[in-house]
């Protein structure tokens, strides 16, 4: 080999041999390993031929091909897998050499591997990668966190492979330690909460209006002339496709049994820690856990049977507009959740956070990419101490056209039985914050009751008890 | 001291008080400590003044006072004292002793603490006990896990103290290591549930119905006829009070902001991850966060306005009877959230659980007591494998008969813009597991789509994936 290799990737499934070809189509020399060796040698002999990629059968021979510092880009299983690497990456090592996590990494096991490693001078960079597959190759939205000195020095590369807008590239240094993973965690949350919020009006479509999957895609297309967002654009695409099989629409066929890896929970946990509702995107890992409980579902809806209420009488017409508007507020309210829990992260793990940049690098190669992020850069461009992108001044203006429409398709489609789990929580994510009394006076008072907690008053400073009951005299 | 004391009581703030003054009551010689000696003092000389209790100026003094093997209860805050208190007990204490945890300790904690000290040979209880002040007094739920020979030698006081039922005392062994903290921790979430529930209606009342608190009071005495539930009864006892001040209802100078402990929040993240949905529960928990961001509530109410939707013409009497089917349906889907939680946890956490016991034992003495515990106790004795009391003969007939209300009760409401975060989550609750098909086939599309995660199909068994795209053409 006459020359060595400017990074190198670890870890050649899919993802990793996409972001191998994407680096070396920047222009930049490729190093690869595999800890499977006919994959790195398929791989090599097929997609990265004739290419400057140079493939690794040892991991000594592996690091021994990269320029120093070594840069090293880790694209394997998020979990143990990481560690093991990294404790067999150490020997080979030396003080200054560069590991991405380029994983969906749990925000506390980066924080704790960025710590060992920077005890032995071996600089981390805990990386959010979104795109899927398709990103990866053609440009993702990269989150990086962690070594700043080391982000420096990579940022040339990752700013080539990163899709690109008129803002510039999709990739930026998002602050300390897990800083990074953290906010591609969120960026998943809210992934959650606008699948579900399509989901639940595809079902809508489906159990109300009866229309068949391809009725359904001129509306999404016509949905998303405002959105611009990738989910609403490939659901039209779902929509359309046929199974080759039984040339049902392929939507048909599939079973109603979501998956979920870590990131939404996370999501929902840390607005759980952090005192921070994010009922939307919890809502979209709760919508997981009911269809997973599918043979449930099945013996409880047979003892359950129908919903005996009728739906309203509506024209399609009236309520494609309804949905239109419900689609509109749900979307919203995911991100507005989702950017909401940064500011709090922000603020409890020292971030540091800047949300104009977050909404930067979000604006195109990630999942979640459309044309809000572009007005919640604004937004905080306008205002950075703003409390939430709800009451932004156009973002607010555009809940206030469009939660009507949400408001009426609840009241109205409730009485079918459909579930509307996102939808609901959406809206009541916007009329709790709205509300400027809650009844939480009656939780207090109840709690002082049972368990003496005391509660505040509205008229003076101060907390206060009440003898509810005379408890003493036994 | 002529004679050794039965038990020690280790901590006497009010609850530590209450329950010594129980136990003594029950005919045993109680022993009691607390680290600051001025609050044993007082105690000794005013509530516990010739009765046959022994205060303690310092701890070896304390576990001197005890018959061995020693029983003593530690009523200290949850979390680091419990630590420090037990490490302090320790040198003091010999094998066989027994420390019972009365606290709301974190169920991960005592499986920590019962392993910690089973290998020093002191038998560990983790123990719930629910009633508040008023029940250590007169007869609280408890809730012991652990050590089962411990339990064994303490049945005889637990037995004494606790609340007492026609079926029996209202305590029972309820598992290894931590099932009765993990019991408590779960009953704390129905209790989150609950209170939510009867919250709402409350706020409906007020908002929409716009009575004043002393015309609510015969509506939830009425209701409560049907429930005898704690927790409703104590609603009536709060909205008929005055305050002595300004001579309005009590519940209207107390202030909205919602406090919350530990509980509340570990059901709804046992919840995430355990993959079982608890919706309600956690709406308990959301509210409250909603309810302590005050500031940012009476921010953005102002920016977004009011609701100018108005509420469907209804006459009183028929939106009263919607809400007594919807307070009926929001608590029995608390308590079915609540156990559906255990029976997983059953299985995670090998507690090998009887939600017989569970039942029988919240009968009485705990803030969730009601007359639907002994429905519950009927369920899970006639069918053992019962995946959800929601399909258990008589809660289904009960439930069908209400759930007309509280889905007209939603529709008619969410126009108003009043947020029914828990009303919508118990009805989706209920529609969620009786829909046979949920839009997960969507979410699981989306997922292959763009991650290539595979699917299920319906006609046949496998994982499939679909080239949505080509995305090898770079």
């Amino acid at each position: 080999m006459e020359q060595k290799c400017d990074i190198g990737v670890l870890g050649l499934a899919v993802m990793g041999q996409n972001l191998v070809l994407n680096i070396e189509q920047s222009g930049y020399r490729v190093a690869g390993y595999n800890r499977t060796t006919s994959v790195t040698e398929e791989f090599a002999s097929k997609r990265a031929q004739n290419k400057n990629f140079y493939a690794a059968r040892e991991l000594s021979e592996f690091v021994d091909m990269l320029k120093k510092p070594r840069k090293i880009i880790l694209m394997v299983k998020a979990g143990n897998p990481v560690d093991l690497v990294i404790e067999s990456l150490l020997p080979l090592l030396e003080e200054g050499d560069i590991i991405i996590d380029g994983g969906n990494s749990f925000f506390k096991d980066t924080d704790r591997r960025y710590e060992e490693l920077q005890k032995k001078g071996i600089r981390y960079l805990g990386t959010g990668i979104s795109g899927g597959e398709y990103g990866a190759l053609h440009g993702p939205s990269i989150m990086p966190g962690g070594d700043e000195s080391a982000y420096r020095e990579t940022e040339n590369i990752l700013q080539d492979v990163a899709a690109h807008t008129e803002n510039g590239p999709c990739v930026a240094y998002l602050g300390p330690r897990s800083a990074g993973h953290y906010v591609k965690m969120v960026h998943n949350g809210i992934e959650y909460g606008i699948m579900e919020i399509i989901s639940e009006i595809y079902d809508i479509l489906r159990k109300v209006s009866e229309l068949r999957p391809p009725e359904m895609v001129s509306l999404f297309e016509e949905w998303n002339k405002e959105h611009q967002a990738y989910l609403v654009e490939i659901t039209a695409e779902i929509l359309d496709r046929e199974d080759p099989e039984t040339k049902s629409p392929l939507i048909d066929v599939i079973l109603d049994r979501a998956k979920q890896k870590g990131t939404g929970k996370w999501s929902a946990r840390e607005g759980l820690n952090l005192g921070i509702p994010v009922p939307t995107i919890s809502a979209g890992v709760k919508a997981r856990f009911f269809s997973a409980l599918k043979d449930e579902r099945i013996t409880i809806s047979k003892k359950m049977g129908q919903v005996s209420e009728e739906v309203r009488e509506i024209s399609q017409h009236e309520l494609t507009e309804l949905l239109k508007e419900a689609l509109f507020v749900g979307i919203i309210t995911s991100y507005a959740e989702g950017l909401n829990l940064l500011q709090a992260a922000s603020d409890e793990y020292d971030y540091n956070l800047d949300l104009v940049a977050v909404s930067r690098i979000w604006e195109d190669g990630c999942i979640i990419r459309s044309a809000h992020l572009e007005k919640f850069q604004q937004a905080f461009n306008q205002n950075e101490d703003l409390i939430n992108i709800i009451i932004a001044p156009q973002i607010k203006k555009e809940i206030k056209e469009n939660i009507g429409g949400l408001r009426k398709l609840v009241s109205l489609i409730k009485p079918a039985g459909v579930p509307l789990i996102a939808l609901s929580s959406a809206l009541d994510y916007i009329d709790s914050f709205s509300a400027e009394k809650t009844p939480a006076n009656m939780i207090q008072a109840q709690r002082d009751y049972f368990g003496a907690h005391t509660y505040e008053r509205v008229d003076r400073e101060g907390t206060f008890h009440t003898e509810w009951q005379d408890i003493h005299n036994i």
